[in-house]
Formats: C-alpha cells, structure tokens, sequence
C-alpha cells in the first residue's frame, strides 16, 4: 500500500484517507509526516453530535410527534453512531412488536433497556433458593449503588436472567471525559455489593461472582499501575507500553523488577480490600435496607431505582450528586456496568 | 470477510449471521457496534428446553409408549442439544441390540449410563490384588461421597473396566447455575476420596490417582485465583486476563509477582491438604463402611448409589440434600465427575 | 534484492541507492563493505536548512510580500521536509478560508499552532466544574513552565478541547542537539504540573494525567537506563541493545538481574518523586499565581505565555533562558510536549 | 475437514471415523458434541487380546506344532498390535536364517530377544579395562534387580555391545495397570545400579551412566510433581497442565512459583539420594555377590537372570514377588528398562 | 539445496562452493564430513595481503608516481577487501574533486580520513555553547587517549559536525591479533573521557553521551562475561552460546542463576566506575591540558594527535607505545573508536 | 509422506527405508511400531571398520606398497566413513603435489594433520610479542598435556597461524567408549594451561583464550548437569530432555528453580577455579619447562610431543597411560581438542 501512496503524484488532487480503530498497532512509518499528513481522531459523540446522528437515523421512519430525541441523546453517553442507529433499528422493531404505526418514546426506552441489559432468558428455572441468592446478590449491587455518594446512580434491577446472567443492576453514569479517584473506588465498593451481600446473608460465597472480582481485579490494577493513585507506587506508569507493532519486537516481558511487582500486587489488594471491607460494613449497617430490597426483588422481579432509592434510609450524599438522577444508561468505556 | 461485510448496503434486507465456540479469540473490531449488531448467547439447554429438544429428536423413531422425555431431561443438566440426540441414537441402538420394536425408558437409561460412564471394557484381565485396590478406591470415592453432605450422590459404583480406568464412580449432579466453596470442597473430598482409601487400607499410594490430583490441583487453583475462596489471596482474581487474540499480544505471561504466586502455591496446598486431611480422617472413622462398601464391589462388582447409603450408617447431613437424589447424570461444566 | 545487486557488474556506471527509517532493524550483511559503500545519514534539517526547504514549497503559491520564511524557519526546530511541507499548505488553506488572495505572515502562524495543538473540537461540552479542573491542570502546567528556570517557555495555553484532550499547554523549545539534566527534570516537573494542581486545589486526582504519567515515567527510565543520570546506576547503559533483526535472535529478554532492575526502579521512582514534590511545593508556594492563571483561563479560554508570566510574580531564573522567549513551537524528538 | 464434515447430511448413513495418537493436541472443538459423537479409546492390548492378536499374524505362516501363542503373548506386555505382528516377522526370519523351515517356539522367543535388548554389534572392540568396568555396570544393575524385592525381575545380562551401548540388563516386567511408590523406587535403584557399582569398585565415575541418570530424574520428577509421592509437596499435581494446542495458547510457562519450584527439586534430590544411598549399601553389603556376577560375565559375556540368583545368597523379598519371574519382557510404558 | 548435492555423483569431476558471513547460524547438517569437505576461513586480510588488494584495484587508474601502496596498507587495518576498493575509489572522487589528472598520496589520506570520520555536515548551526561543551567533550576523550599508556594514539579531533556527530576524536590502532586487559581498560576510559569532561567542567551531565556509555558496557560485559577478565566471575564465559538455527531452539534464554547474572552486573558496574573514577582524576589533576587543548578546538575546529600531544606536559608511558605513532586508522573489529 | 506410508500394502514386498542425522527431533509418530519396524543406528566406525572403509577408498588409486592401512586406521578414532573419504582424497592431492606418483604412509600422515590443525596461513605478520605470547600459550597447553596423567598426550605443537588461530597444540586420544572424571578434569587444565601461562609470565590476560573458556564452561557445565560428577547436585541430570519438536512444546524453558540453577552456578565455577587453580601451580613449578619449551617453539616454530616430553623433567604418571601414546588424532565428540 505504501508502495502505491508513493506512486500518486502530489499534483493530482487526489486525497488518501484511511481509518482504522487500531492506531496502537500502525506501522509508525505511516503515520510520518509526508504520507498522511492530517491524523483525524474521531471520539465517541458528544450529547449535541449524538442528537444530530439520532435525527438522521429517525429520517424515513415514521415516528410519534411526542417523542423527544434530545432526551435519549442526553441518556446515551458512551454509545458510537452504530450503536444509535442500532437503537432507532430497535425501537422500530419493538414498535412493530407492539402493534404500533409509528414508534413512540417508550418504544426507544425499551430498546435502550434491551441493549444495555441484555435480552431476557424466560427459559431459565430457578431454584427458590437461587432466587433468594440473586435477590440478595443484586440487591447487594444497588444498596451500594445507593448508598455511596459518587457511585453512578441505579436504574433498575432485576433478577429475571438475562444472556448468561441470573441478575442484573443497571447504572446511570454521567457523560464524564474522566474519572476521579473517588469514584473509581465507589465503583468497586458496587462490584463487590453482590459478593458481600452473599456472604453477610447466607456466610458463603460461590463461583457467581467470578466476574465481579475480574473487573475490580483489572481496575484497582489500572488505579496502580496507570492512574498514579497508589501513595507507594507513586506518580509513575508501569507497564503501560504499547509494544505490539512487529518491528518493535515480538515480545514485550515486563519491564519492571519482581519488588515492584510484589509492591504493586501488594497495592491492588490493599485497595480491593479496603472496598470489600467498606461494602460489608455497609451492608451490615444497612442489613434492614438490604432484606428490604431483596423481598422486593423477589416479589417483583424487577425494581427501578427510585424503588431501592426509597427501600434505603437517607443515605448520606444522595444529596451530593443530584444532576446523575435521570439519565439511564451504562459507561461503555469502563465495560459492563451490569453485573449477574 | 469484513471488507465484503463492509461492502453490504444495509437496505438490502439481508441478514448476516455467524456463529463460534470461542469468542474470547475473536478480534474485537468484529463486535464493535455496526458489524454484528446484535450477540446472541446460546448457553447450555435449560431443563424445559432440554425436554423440548429430546421431543424433537424422538419424532419419526418408534418410542414405547410409557416412556417420560421430562424425567430424562431431569436427569441430563449440562448436556447440550447434540448431547441429547446422540443419547436418543444410543437409546435406539441399545433396543435395537435387545431386540425391542420401540424404545422404552430402560433403553433411555441405559444409553445416559454408557454415555456417562463409557463403553465396558471386557478383556481386561485384573489380578485378585488390583480388583481389591480397585474396590477400595473407588469405595473411598462412593463413600466419601456419601458421607459429605455438599458432594453430588452416588448413582453408581463399578470396579469394571472401562475406557482407560479401572474402576467408575459415577455422581449425580443437580441443575446448578453457581457452585458453593461447600459444594467444592466436598468435591475435593470425593476426588481424593480413592487416594486415601488405598493409602489408608494399604499403606502405600499409586500412579492410580494421577488424573485424581490433576483435577483436585485444577479445582483448588481455580478456588484460589477465580473465585476469591482464599482469605489470604482476598478478592482478587489473577491470570484470568484472556490475552489469545494475536493482535493484543502474542505471549500472555504471569502479570504477578514470585511472592504472589508463591501464596497462590501455599494457599493451593493448604486447600487441598485441609481436604485430604478430612477425607482420611472420615475413612478412617468409617473404616467399616469402607470395607463393606469394597466387600459388596469384590462380590458384585457394580453396585448402586442407594446400596452404598445402606452400608453407611445415617451420615450427618445426608437429609439436608434430599432434592438432589434423583436425577442421575454428570456435571460437565467442572468435567468428569467420574474417576478410576 | 541481494541476488540482483550481486548480479551487477561494477564497471556498468549504475548507481544503487535505497533509504530506510529503520536502520537498526536492516539485516547487518546489507551494510557490509562492498554492498552499500556510503551510507549517508539524513538528520532532521537545521535553520538554514528549514529555510531553504520552505523557499522551495512556497514556489508557485501566492505570499504576501510581508512574509519572513526565517522567522518561520527559526520557530519550527524538529520538523522534517514533509512537515514544512504541510506547514505550508496549511498556510495556504487558512489563507482561503479566511478569504485572503495571498498567504500572510498570520496565515503561517495559525497553521503551525494548529499543526502543533492539534484541531479544536468544538461539540464537547464541558461541566462548569470540568472546566475549572481544566483550568487549574493547564494552569498548573504552564506555571510550572513559567517558574522553573530550564523549562521550555510557554507559547500559548487553552482549556478550548482539541484532540481528545479537554486543554493544551503549548510549550517552545530553543533548537538542540542535546538534553542537559537541568532541562529534563524540569520536563518531569512541567508534566507534573496539571496532576499536582488538580491534587493540591481539588484534593482529589483523577484518569486524565495518565498520558502525563506514561511521559514521566519513559523519561525518568532514558535518564535510568541510557543517559546516566542516576547515581546509584553509574555509568552504564542497560537494555539499550537492539536485537530487533531475525538472524540475531528472535527474542531479546531481559539482560540484568533482578537486583538490578529493582535499582532501576529505585531510581526512577526517586526522580519521579522528587520532581513531584518540587512542583507541588512551587504550586503551593505560588498558589495565588495558579489561582490568577486558572482564572484567566476560565474568563479568556486561551492565553498566551506573556499572559502566564505577568500574572506570576517574577519567577527566578526566568532571566537565565532569555534567548529561547521567541520561537513558538513544540519539541518533536521527546515527544509532545503539550497534555491534557 | 470440519467444513466438510458440517457439509454431510446426518441422515445419509455415513459414519465418519477419525484416529489419532496425540488426542492432547486436537482443537477441542473437534471433540465437542455433534462432531465425533462417540470417542473410542484403543489402549495397549491385553494378554487376551495379544494372544488373539498373535493368532492373526501366523495365519498364512509356517509354524511349528509345538509352538504356544499364550505363553508368547504372556511374556509381551506393553506390545502393540504392530509390535507383535513385528515379532512374528523377526521370528520367521530367525527362522529362515536358522534354515528352519517351520516357526519354532526358540524362533519366537529369540525375536523378542532382539527386539527388547537390540541388535548385537561384533565390530565394536572393547579393551580389557572397558570390559571389566562394563561388567561390574551391568553386574550393578542386575544385582540390585535381583536383590530389591519389588523391582522386575531379571531376564538376561551381557557384555556383549548392542546398538549405542556397551552391555544391556534386560528385566521382566508383569502386567501392571498402575505402579505403586514401592516398585518406583527400587527402579531408581535398579538404574543406579551401574554407577553405584562403578564408584563402588573403582572409586571414579564417568560419562557413561548419562542415560540412566536422565532416566532416573526424569522418573523422580513424575514421583513429586504428577503422582503425589512426596509428603512436602502434598497432593498436588504440577505442571501436568496440557496447553499444547495453539488456540488455548502458544507458550505454557512454569505455572508455579519459584519457592514451589525449589521445594520440587529438593524433593527430587531427596528421592534420588535416598535410591542412590540404598544402593551403594546394597553393593557394598554384596561385594562379594557383585564380584561373581562381573566375573561370571566376563567369562561368559552373557548370563540369564537365573544364573544371577544363584550367585546371590538368598535375597530378603525374592518371595514377595514370585508371580513375576516367568515372564520376560520390557515395560514400555516407563520407557526402556534396558540400559548400557 | 542439500537434495541436489546430494544427487551430484562425486565422480563427475564438478566443485560445489558456497560462501556466507554467518557460519554460526549454518544448519551443522551442511558443515559434516561427507557435505562440504573443506571449510576454507577467509580472515579480515593482514599488511601484506591489504598491500596486494590496493595494487589490483589502482590497475587502470592513473596514480601518481609517488604514492607509496605499502605505507597505506600498513595505515588500514581492519579493513577489508571491499573496504580498500571503495578507498581507491574515494581517492579518485577526491582527486577528480581537486582537479588533478593523477591520484596523489593526499588523495589516499583524505579518502581514508573521510571513510573512518564520516562526511562533515555543514548546514549544523552550533551555539557558542554547544561548541564550547563539544570542545570540551571532544578534549576530553584526546586527553585521555593521550596521557593512557596502552590506549590507541590520537590522529585527530574536531569539532566540526560529521553525520550524527558534533565532533569526532579519531584514533589509531595497530594491527592487533587479541587485546589485552589494560588495552580494554584504557579504551573505557578514552570512551568516558567525553562525559567526565562535560561533568568536571560544566558540573551537569546531558544526553551526548549516550553512545558512549552503549558502547562501553558492552565492552565491560565482554571482559566479564567472555573474557574471564573479572576475578569474581573467574574462568567461565557466560552466555556465549549460540543458539540460533532453528533445529536446535527457537529460543535461548539466559543459562545461568540470577545470583550469577546480579554478581555480573555488579562486576561490569565495578569495571566501569573504576575507569570513570580513573579519567575523571586524570581530567583533574590535567586540566590545564584540558582546557588548552579545548582552547585549540574552538580556534583552530580541527586539531592532529601531535598538536594534542604538544599540548600536554609529557604524559607517562607516552615512550612505552611508540610503535603506534604513526598508522592513522580505526579498528573495526571493536566497532567505532570514534564518538561524538 | 505418512500418508503414502499408510498406502503401501504390506503384501508388495517393498521396504521403505529413511536415514536421518537427528533422530531427537523427529516426529515420534514416525517411531511408532507399524511404521518403521527396526531402528539401525550407525555410529561412528570402530578400528576394524576404518580399516575396511579406508581399504573401499584406495581402491582404484595408485598408493605405494609400503602404506599400512591398520595404521592410519589406529589413528583416526573419531572420523566417520565420509572423514575417511576426504582424508584418501587428501592425501592423494598431496602425493600429487609433492611430484609422487603413488601415495605414500607420509602423504597420509600430512593429510591426517591438515584436516586435524587446518590450515597453514602464511600471510600472518606476527610481532615478535605476538610470537613470545603465542609460543607460551601453546607452550602451557602442551606441558599441561604432557605433565597430567589423564590428558591425551600431545602429538604436535605449533606457533605457525592456522586458520583463525595463531598456534596450535594437537593432542592424541585413544578410542574411548566413555570418558572418566580424571579424564575431564586433566582436559580442562589443559584448556587453561595457554592461558594460565600468559597470565604467569607476562602477568596480564588477553582476549586470544576466549574460545578455551568457552569450551572449558561448555564441558564443566556438563559434568555438573549432565554427567553427576558434582556432590553437590548430586545423582541428577538437569535440562537434558530434548523438547525440540514442535507438537511437544514450542519453548522449552529453564525446568529447575532458581536456587538450583545457583547451585548449579557455584559448583561450574568451583570446577573451573579448581582447575585453574591446578594448573597454575603446575605451571609455577615447572617454569623452567615451560620456558624450555617456549624457546624451543620461537627457534623451531613446530615441535612434536616428543619434543616436549624431553623438555619437561619425568612428569609422574607419563607411565600410566603408555598405551595411548602413538596413535595422534584428534578427539571430534568432545569437540575440538586443538586450541589458540
């Protein structure tokens, strides 16, 4: 291909653009100035860029006067055009389901639902007792959820399966361009709320949580190892990098000590632990909170967060975070917020 | 692929689907939105969905009429749709070979024990001293196994030769979406239930048990780095990063340190050691049962799980599982239950 | 291509030429005497050099009598051919866009700012507080830049969006062909000014210094491991071998001991902190000048370096570096010098 | 091929047949349900088998009346069908060479002379010295053989050079389906036999016992790390993890700590010292033994198993095992028990 | 290749020949008797064969009557056939250059003074700093070369830019068949004579260096690690194997302890801090010399090792080396003498 | 090609037969009974077999009827049939070079030591240090060879360059079937006698014994790891399993724990200083030999093992290998005995 570029006259007015969602692993010999001269970042939409592509998607299809594309752009953060047009596709499809000519607003609820939570599994039987366990499980998600100023606020829970899960806890995350220190650890205390709920209720734990504990794993790793947010590491970035391209070597072994490998093991523990403790004793505080969103859990099957928000005694800091409360949607960029 | 993908008009009506076994090798850019829109998970069969398959499986073949598909789809959790209709083409062979006109719930039975257990091996011929060492081993299993009040029950015990080992102990396994560090626990037990026995009774150990401790170190590894069952190792989950994809890197070393590991190695050890440790000590405190249970496999050499129960005096705990004692089949998703 | 160079006969008059960017990745036998003769290395041009590249690529194009190449020349040390090139075109763009007939002295100094910060982005909108973290982490940049007496001064600084990051500080390197110690620990110091102003303001850090973090921590290993300015180390240059070729060796690991790696470590580690605290001391010290700058920021959104510097109450040392105040523009061979 | 396979109609009454030695390194995917429905394990032949076997390939060959195809395939365990059908061949070209014009039972048992203990080589001119430290190497080997109690009994020992070695001690293994920690050690005696006795008698040893200590590790190895045989290292099994397949992952490195590695390798020593020791005193203890068994070699160049018996004074154990003195062969499932 | 070698019948009176410049990467299958018979070494060529090689390649071209062949053979060691050609070659580019019909002995001398400086760059536009550090650097490294006995005498040094280079110091070795231990030590010394100038000097270290400090822990390695030239380490040679054609391993990792590899880097550390701490008191107890002699670089840019010389109060050991006064060259074998 | 195996019926009375150079990494399928039956392994010739081969190759070649086949047959222990081949083939270009028209026992003589010491290289300009340093590290391999018991005795010494090297010392070994602890040891003294006695007298070491050392760690290594002739490590052989063929494991790593490897580390080193150590002070003790002989190489330049004998005073243990003093060749399974 470079070989072809080289052969263009610069003359010709011709323009060679290229894309690709892999600028890690480019040859950086074509990214050298005099073969693409202008490198394009092209990031996730903003909400005023995701109301624009939802109006080009709507274009041709029939859609109720009501309905309000700005409000499902702002309840969006985090979706690529794709994913919006996948949206609108969607809505249209649970329109039809319903027997309605055009598509309304609740048809593009349920669409954002079903993408963000996956489909329903109705095949899954349950034991009572594996109902029991996901009620507390799930609401151990959303008491945290709940309680803890700076975690993403609920949106709904459930304990009716969904793909390979028994339960799922929908958040709401802001459209945020980074994150603190305080809520990535909010954010581990709600990873952990499912586990700890288990454990506090029936004193054992099991292979549930497995990816639970994967995703704290990988981010108090990245809170160490990239983000500078360990006192004992200090202002550094081990490990991050990028070492993929052929012609810069095949391998790329660690480039630090066995010491600062046991420091930084050492510091993701600390920090998984003291957000397991943190959850735990939450959970135990609020034991009469938990039992009361698990009962509903398991009388309702499905509960929105406004429903937890009022099972809970004024948590403190609910207060805090006022502006997160009406935009459903999950945070792509730190993977599944939902958890089984 | 993806350029001829890439070269659909999306108004063209056409669907594109693609199916794998194995999506953590996938490159991602083949699930970012506006490739394949939609992931459909299709997990293992469900009991009712189970029941639905082996009915359509069954149609066009002569099936008695007494025969219960909802019992057999009771009795095969963990079997996938070509698992049950490969068990309906044994249940036929095995009319066929007895020269029944339909196929009657025996033949269903006996093509789930041969599937389960593998084919008898007759010409293997054991000296008077390997069919004792064998009786005894797999007594430890069947009553370990029996005596444990988390473990699977016994459906059947033999000291037939088939496929490569000896002897099989054969469990049955309920419907399960998680399994309890209870439930695993006494699943080390039963796995190391054939070691001790011949340890215990004749004071020296084999190369017999090898797959037994490959199984036993796999499970304990899993409880100690997966599933957060260590209290020393906390809430971590190590080393399950997938990192196969070629392009995310070619090599995917231990991303811990030495002193890591080595807790990993101890709290392995300490784990598989408490097991072995308590399974000698319930065979040497039902070391009647044991030699009752080996006596009756010398004199009948198959024996079942309900003839096992009956030499043991009334375990503790064996009411608390009483759900569990009537479907007989194997647990797939933690391999075989089964060992020589 | 070896076959073919040895099938020419010498006394044919043809001249073999080739060119590469990777001349450490050439197999060694193409360099042997007899094959390539010469091999002539083309640095990046000089002044004069600048000067005369971009004489030939205003050729043809229509410039305001006005324009002063040298002054151009002397403000872009670190680009290529191809990147003046471009300068120029970018030049001419701006020229039509803003309805000009010929290309002025202006039209050069935009293209450059641009080539250099790289291209607002205009659809992001940021919170009232994202904006002030902003502030406080290009004012803590820039203050840095303006008070340490070896740092590159600072050209310009926005909290504007460009790329993906929310500001830039815009430094301007002076033309050098080496890098004291004095200048690269007050590199580590500027990269850390935007984290420590966000930590010391906001007692909070957050995700968006981890590209500073990724700098810091490559710099302080070159200076570890290559450059020998770490006391403890010595004189002595680890892991700077390449081994990239097939015939030498697929692999190339590690080629110290672990003892030395943890001194490596050691150090890097002490260099980075010891940067860290002497910017958060100078940010303290000079909290009301982080104040002033942040809150010009937040009014005006761009400022320049002489807007930094009258709003900080004369820094010492700002008289040692008098001759590098007046050529705006970044240093390519370390890499950006602007950040988020 | 799975194309293909998924290409075939199920109804057309085709079967599909596979085979393969190395089923550790097929694509699981292969295996999965609904490709190859059943998995026929084909294990080395039994003694009914073998006898069956043998029956096959004399058919259409002159054989003697007297011969006894039982006791034939009694003395072969470990043989393959492919090794017997080999053996009937070498048998009838012993015969041929003997201008036999029938198989004799002698031809038989000469074949599987040669097949087990190799071909003699004539050329090979051995000095007085070699002679006599060869004699009292095999002389070694065969007295241990003869006075541990668990160990194969002897068949045959020579001088005589035979393919890459200097002598051959040919033992006779009974059909085991498991080897207990009794028979392994007195194995690992049994190999160190030789250099015990090299050192014993002339004080030095030399290169010529390379393969037995490799043989020797290598066993030791499998006695701690996969068969549970060391009490520091427990019931574990390390490193028995097959990770061949390219697709579960191109490089499988050690997946233990280094502590757990050290701990492996003492207990390696340990076993191997321990053999090594209980050797030397058995042969310091027999001297006099040993020097009648290197005499009677040196006289006779080859002697049988019996010979050596009588040159030892009632060995403590030679009743234990009386079952397995009748048959000779090898024991090819722990690799050659022959050694130079 | 082998096959058809293979089907040449040795009758046919035919020679097969094949050159390479790596017989370390050969597959040892083609270097066994019976392949190819001889193995004829072709050595970089001595005084004598340099002589012969310059006469055949000024056939045909018009010398000047007084050039004297043997006293430029007797000033090029290291070179090679292919290096003395493309010198001749140089010489008439030269001579072409300055007008004469014939080429000269100057011609020759500036050809050879070309090929090991490198070509000047004119277009570097220094800074009276950067000139007054690269005297001083450049002094550095002639000083020491000067006042150490067994380090190769000073031809030339400059301070005028060559290919990457701000100034060079040219050195003359003598046809040498093996180094001694204090000609190692001297040439770590002339290497670190640049560095320790700058830092006695100036007080601060920068990044000019680098190259050489590349260069000697390289050196230092190879005294430890091949050259048995540490006590501590002893008579072993580390690492030295080559492990590179595919059929003996794909990958060779470190062979020896990490004790080993931490008692290396420990001696290559002591090696180098005893000759940095060496040149560094010689720059001192010198600096009269060293600032004269930089004094001269900055009037006169390019200096000869006699002026160097005169600039020196009579260096001890000046007399023990006069042999080496007067053949002008690089020694390629230990890679570049020359440094920036 | 397995596949065209399979195809040959058994019946056709073909015999398929494969030769190969490296049975360690074939393919073990390939191995397996069925495919191919017998395995012939062809090892070097033996005395009675030179001889036959030696009588094939002077067939049809005139040689003098005084040449003793038998003899030459005696002397080459170690040349494979193809070896002997060239050395006909030598010999016969030197008859023919020499004006004879037969070959003569000489002719053979000269060709025996021109494929054992290489060739002379005449163009080599020694100094006359060059010369002085040579003839003593010829000098102090050649009185070491003479002075231990256990060395292979010398045949010729030479300070005339051959090949790479500047001198040549050529041993005489006997045909060996193993090789005793003595013999080593005696052999590494005499690798380090060249450079121990560079060391002794000009007090200083060089680069010129590199090789020495790498065969003297090579063979060190072995008798630690391979052979069991440390106490330390005892019985054991460490990193000998051949992992090269690719379905048994890419990579083949370190598979013992550091701690052994540092055990390991220590005693190849104690090994190595021991003999250093011993042949140091053989060299102190003989000085006067050594100098003798030494002078005896200046003023001759090549001296025979005779020559040396008479040199050094009665070296005990000359009477205890007499056997092995008239047969010279070099030893090629240890590699190369000569050295610079």
């Amino acid at each position: 291909m470079l070989a072809e570029m080289d052969g263009f006259e610069p003359t010709e007015g011709i323009v060679m653009m290229a894309a690709t969602n892999r600028p890690d692993i480019l040859d950086p010999a074509l990214l050298r100035p005099g073969r693409f001269d202008r490198q394009v970042v092209v990031p996730l939409p903003e909400f005023g860029e995701r109301s624009a592509i939802l109006k080009v998607h709507v274009l041709g299809k029939k859609v109720d006067e009501s309905i309000d594309l700005d409000t499902l752009a702002k309840s969006t953060p985090g979706m690529s055009g794709a994913d919006l047009a996948n949206l609108v596709n969607e809505a249209a499809l649970h329109a039809v389901r319903s027997d309605r000519e055009s598509i309304t607003q609740a048809d593009f609820e349920a669409a954002r639902d079903r993408v963000l939570m996956g489909q329903r599994r109705e095949s899954v039987a349950m034991t009572d007792r594996e109902k029991e366990v996901t009620a507390y499980h799930e609401g151990g998600h959303a008491l945290i959820a709940t309680l803890f100023a700076h975690a993403d606020p609920v949106h709904k829970v459930t304990i009716l399966p969904t793909g390979q899960a028994l339960g799922v806890t929908m958040q709401l995350p802001e459209e945020r361009h980074a994150y603190s220190q305080d809520y990535l650890e909010d954010r581990l205390a709600v990873l952990f709320g499912g586990r700890m709920a288990e454990d506090t209720v029936f004193g054992v734990t099991s292979t549930g949580a497995a990816n639970d504990l994967v995703q704290g794993t990988e981010l108090a790793k990245k809170m160490v190892m990239e983000w500078g947010m360990s006192d004992r590491i200090g202002p550094m970035a081990w490990g991050s990098k990028n070492q993929v391209f052929l012609g810069e070597g095949l391998v790329s072994g660690r480039d630090y000590s066995d010491e600062t490998a046991r420091v930084i093991d050492e510091e993701v523990e600390r920090i998984l632990r003291t957000q397991e403790a943190r959850t735990r004793h939450a959970l135990i505080e609020h034991r009469g909170a938990l039992d009361r969103v698990a009962a509903a859990l398991l009388e309702k099957e499905t509960i929105s967060g406004d429903d937890v928000a009022m099972l809970v005694p004024t948590p403190s800091g609910a207060e805090e975070d006022p502006s997160s409360a009406n935009s459903p949607t999950s945070s792509p960029s730190l993977d599944q917020s939902s958890s089984d």
